[in-house]
């Protein structure tokens, strides 16, 4: 066993966490934490990412319900990345309603939807 | 269809691209790629980085033949992190000599190793 020691500094205080679905390997979305998302996402056992956006900490489905419970952490070898092994809530991580950020393929230079929709964002944001 | 729009000005020119094992879905590395990068990527067919440390193109395999053939290109919601789904030529994406760069598992705490070790990266890299 090795110590923990993740390197926050390399990129100025925020490094990827790329969350995956545990059960099927799908890659669901990638965000950035910091030091205090991090511990909150251990503590709270629910991926806790840093918003650059809006500048603040971001408990993932804070307001969609949709929240991603964890069922594992990988850390690269570098001490910079991590790997979110994740139960996602609700079924689906994007704001766009598909069950994964990444519902487009490239195909001969343009892209194609390929990825489900699994809720209509008008219902669970809107208004 | 969409038309393609990678958004490299929003994070200063480098954005993430998630290499995965376009078999098994397992997640091998993290990089980043500029727009050189993407565009060699997209011309060679192999995956194409922008080494952070070295400020160089750094076409993956370059050194060990362990290059990564691109199977598919998804494209995040924002248009400013990409998944490649490759095939792993020589099975490791590690310079550590494991199949993922994602081979500690966070377990009490510490890091376990659970990754396995497909080369001697003594006998690629060194003399």
């Amino acid at each position: 066993m090795e110590e923990l020691k993740i390197d926050f500094e390399k990129s100025g205080g925020l490094i990827p966490a790329i969350a995956q679905d545990a059960e099927t390997g799908e890659v669901l979305m990638l965000a950035y934490v910091n030091e205090e998302s991090w511990n909150e996402t251990l503590k709270s056992g629910c991926a806790t990412y840093w918003s650059r956006s809006r500048s603040k900490l971001w408990k993932k489905g804070e307001s969609s319900g949709n929240v991603q419970k964890i069922k594992e952490i990988l850390v690269d070898c570098d001490n910079d990345t991590l790997v979110f092994k994740v139960e996602q809530i609700g079924g689906a991580a994007c704001h766009t309603g598909h069950r994964t950020c990444f519902y487009r393929k490239l195909v001969d230079g343009k892209l194609e939807t390929i990825g489900e929709k699994v809720f209509d964002p008008n219902e669970v944001y809107g208004h």
